[in-house]
Parts: C-alpha cells; structure tokens; sequence
C-alpha cells in the first residue's frame, strides 16, 4: 500500500468485496431498482413501536444478511465499521450491539458507507483483518423528524429537497477471493462553499464531490473515460448537474460516465421525491443491489464511487451556519490493477 | 502488521506519537493537572456566541497547536480522524472544515479519541500515512444541553453523575521518530449490560472496558504488572470501581496500576463533580497534556490508554432502551516491542 498524489492510497493486496447485502423500505420497493434488494419492506416500522428502533433492525438484518450469504461464520470477521444519520449513530449502536464483532463506530453523514469501506481497504490490504462487514443506514421517518419537521405536521418540501432512503446496506470486504477489487481509495477533504439551505443538499455537497472526483483523477493519472461508471451517492438531479457543470470548467466531461444513486432508486415520474434520494442507505442500497449485481454481470468492470455526506446537524442551521460537504472515494474494478 | 489472539493487533513499525496538544475550559483549569495544559480558558463561550462554536473553536485551535508544536508542515499531514459528542459530530466538522487535510469522521463517544488513534495507527503502520493528526473535544455545556436538561433550568445533579469535561486533544501520529511508540490495538466490542440510568455513565460502561482490557491482557499474554500504568477514558469513582471489581472476578487485579482520567483531571474534594470527569476531551486532554508528558519524563514506559464510550442519545433513553457501552484499547510503550 502506498499514498499516491495529494490524497490517494493505492491497494497493494486489492481488497475482495466478497458479499453484499441491501433492505429498503416501501417506497424503494416501488422504485425502478426493487428486484435488485434482498428484502423489501411493507411498511416503516417492520413490526418496531418508532423508527429509530425499526432503523435499528434494518440495520442490523441487512449485517444478518450479508454474513448468512457470505458463507463466512460471524467469529471469523474480524471488524465491523458501521454508522448511520440519526444523533449519536444509536441506529448502527444498538442494531449491531448483538453482533459481538469489534466495533468502529463511522460518522461521515451520507459518506458513511464508502468511508467505511475505504478503512476496511486499509485494514484489509495491510493485513490487520481478513474479513470487515461495513454496513450504513437511514430511515426517512427518523430524518425527516430529526433533520427537518415531524412528518406529523405534513409540510410541503420545496423542489430542492431530496428524500431520505429508508434501508440499509452493508458489505463484507476479504483479503482473498475472485473480486470485484478495491483498487484506490481517495478520502475527501471538508469543502464548505457557503451553502446555508438545509434543503438544497446536493448544492451544498457537490463541490465536496467535485473535489475528490478531480484529485483523484489527477492522483491517479486517469481520465474520467476510464471509468464504466462514476457513480456519485445522493447528490439527486440538482447536485449531478452542478458536479457535470464544475467538471466542464476543469476540462472535464463525465457526463457520459456519471450517474447519481439519487437519480437512480427512485422513478423521476411517478414517485414524486423532488430532486431525487438521499441518505447513508442511498448508496448503500444501490451498491450492495444494483451496482454490485452489474460488477458480478460484467455490465460495469471499471466502478469510481463516490459518496457524499453534508456535516450539519438542525443546530448548526438554526444558529445559522452553512453547510460543509464532504465525499470519499473508491475505486472498485473487476480485474486487479 | 497482523491479528493476534481474538481482536488485538499487533503493529510492525510502530508509529511514534511525535506531538501532542490540549486545550481545557475554566473548571478544568482549576484542576490538578492545569500546568500540562498548552491553554486554560477564562470561560466558557472563549468569544463565541454559542457554546456549539466554542467547542468547534476549541478543537480547531488544538489542532492548530498540534501541527505548531510539531515543526510539521500542515500539508504533510496526510489524514486527519476526528470526533465528538454533538449530534452529527458538529465540533470537529465544523472546527476543521479549514484546515484543507482528508478528513475521517469517527464516531464513539468518550471512546472517539482512542479510537481514531487505533485507526491512524493502522494507516501509519502499512505505510497508507506518514502523518496524521487525531482530536476530540467535548464542552460541559453543549453536551448537558444535548443529552440531559438544559443548563439554564438548574437541575440537581445525582451523586453518579460525571461532569463533561471541556476541551479537547489532539495528538500527531508518524511513522519515523523517537516514541513514545503504539505497540498494539485491541478495538473493543458493544457490550450492553442493561444499565438504564443516563445519569451513571461509569456503570454503563465499566463492562466494555473490563471486556476490552481481559481480551488485550489475553492477546498478548500480558499480566497487569507489565504495565506501568492501565488508565481509562472516563468511568470515574463508580465506574472505576465496578471495573476493579470485575476484573478480580477473572483473577485479575489492577488496583495498582488503574487509573482513570476522569479521576484525576478535578480535584475529588475541592471541585465537586460526583463521580468524576467524563467526555471526550476527558481522556483526549489528560492523555494530551498530562500522561504525554510522563511518558516523555519516562516516568511512565508501558502505558495501556482504554478509552470507553456510551453510545446512546436522548432519543434511545426516552424510549426506554439501555445503553450499550463501548472500549478501544491502544498499547503505548517507549521501547519498541
């Protein structure tokens, strides 16, 4: 392992992502991307009294899952990295306080899931661990609740806002197997371009994401064309077009590469969420389902994700603060570098 | 690097802690350990508005003094793993969103500085990082104002209570130097004894470091006694206890060598705190300020730093649950193994 350019580490070992799992909620389950997901649910609560402790069992099915389809026995994974929205991460906390795996407890908002899987790398490429379940959450009753208003209150959204993903995903990254490999991880800096509406998240995190995306590419000496797929987290319709937009202005044209997990896992049509999807478990869901499924297909070979996370809680807004950004990155190929 | 025994591992060029720093609040200042400290503060808002912004300030100036002292340029420094107690891990984000270093958010409560020392070490020690700078604050007033009544309502506080301390620490991990070394890293488990009372930390999270510190002693075929010193983060007078206690169950006694940093930042007698110090800046400021500089003095050789976090929010205590408690353990020795 090596630190290459400004802020890349090149894998040494190539880190396998052997197995991944995904539950979403109802409104996912009518989205375009459903048959892709492991479990889909019915309703919110899954059979829990609040949505903090049904967030909880997603959470902690969709680890259940990932190690029953992996093959792998629980006491031979050595660590867990995990994180989710909600104050203090109690999703992943007492979802996965069962589990009796070393814990690193993640916060990096709705970069949760690619930062964790960027530790994970590090761990697994430098020997510390053979097995790491990575596993990230969000639940659009619990955020809406704890970010915004009581959804009790019926507020109208404005067309900026994007809607929480309800669901979890999770992945178990292997020091051996057949891939698909972690290549390159580029961890992102905190980028604060003064936005101060906490209901425009994808202009307040695209320059994060913009950031990362430049600087790896410049780290690792690739053109975007080199990727099938750059695959930003939740940025939704807003925040892909102004990453498109800064890229033009660096010479930059990912247009034909990049798509956005928010655009994805809701039908822009009949589901009617704004701007798009958001949240830990937006590119959470749609790696470990869909993405994970096309790298298995050969339909995506070459894979840049990028997660996105806006570092602001409801108190940082209402003492008038704007809203850092931050997005990690991972390079994900199918043959070894 | 490589795993030993359940959940330890073991580092092969064992990053030097080759700088460290801390900045404490006014009661702090009273306390017994105030020399060691880079900064005392006069009060508690240090020219903010906010308590919020204060602690962010807090954080961002004991970085800032981390890299000063530590004649390493600011772009150098390869990473930066940093954490809170405010919901969302406002204070570090906020705080550091200028200082332009890829940033890792980590979350573990009272456990995040250790925790992100366990993770920084591993980047260190594959050769992912030359330098990386770890911090965690907490302040008095925004975590009472967050987790338990506001300040302003006066409550009683009952006799188990610990007191949050205010500050931060931050310490500069780097592959080439002359020590003190990280030897080991034994990342703990969530162990949840069923403890309910938000206001007795110490009991809550006494199992975990008792779970954590047999497992390391185990791993590594260690007595007690080769330690010169076996401090914890943050269970103060009753914590503290409860975890002698149990580790005489095991036919371990530690008596001699335990610490514990929310013991020794107040004065028991003269600073009435209950049951002791607790927060992150808790053990991030004694082990910053204090236990560094006896490890430099070589008045300590072989210290064993557990931190232990409790991984609830109010949300999780007013609908009924426990609250699981975490502990990260990092071996810390001034001769290489």
């Amino acid at each position: 392992m090596k630190k290459i350019g400004k802020q890349t580490i090149q894998m040494e070992n190539f880190p396998t992502i052997s197995q991944s799992a995904s539950i979403v909620g109802p409104k996912e389950s009518e989205g375009p991307l459903a048959k892709y997901f492991d479990r889909c649910l019915e309703d919110e609560f899954w059979g829990e009294k609040t949505w903090e402790k049904a967030e909880s069992k997603i959470i902690k099915e969709t680890v259940n899952t990932v190690i029953a389809k992996s093959n792998i026995s629980s006491t031979d994974i050595d660590f867990c990295f995990a994180g989710d929205l909600l104050n203090q991460c109690i999703s992943s906390s007492f979802g996965l306080r069962e589990i009796n795996i070393p814990f690193f407890g993640v916060f990096g908002a709705c970069s949760t899931f690619v930062e964790s899987m960027c530790l994970a790398s590090v761990f697994i490429d430098s020997h510390a661990a053979k097995h790491i379940v990575c596993a990230a959450s969000s639940h659009f009753c619990s955020a809406e609740k704890q970010f915004r208003f009581p959804l009790e209150l019926g507020n109208q959204r404005p067309p900026t806002s994007q809607w929480t993903v309800t669901g979890a995903g999770s992945v178990i990254l292997s020091s051996e197997g057949n891939g698909p490999f972690v290549t390159y991880i580029t961890p992102g800096k905190i980028v604060d371009m003064g936005i101060k509406d906490a209901n425009n998240m994808g202009a307040a995190m695209a320059p994060a994401a913009f950031d990362t995306l430049v600087t790896h590419l410049q780290d690792t000496n690739r053109k975007p064309s080199y990727y099938d797929a750059i695959i930003t987290g939740d940025l939704g319709y807003i925040g892909s077009d102004i990453l498109e937009d800064l890229c033009k202005t660096k010479g930059y044209n990912i247009n034909h590469q990049h798509n956005d997990c928010g655009k994805l896992i809701f039908d822009k049509e009949k589901q009617d969420t704004h701007s798009g999807g958001s949240g830990c478990a937006c590119i959470g869901t749609v790696f470990s389902g869909y993405l994970y499924q096309l790298m298995h297909e050969k339909k995506i070979n070459k894979l840049l994700l990028i997660a996105t996370g806006a570092l602001m809680n409801s108190t940082s807004s209402q003492q008038g603060e704007s809203i850092p950004g931050i997005a990690h990155a991972i390079s994900i190929e199918n043959c070894k570098i």
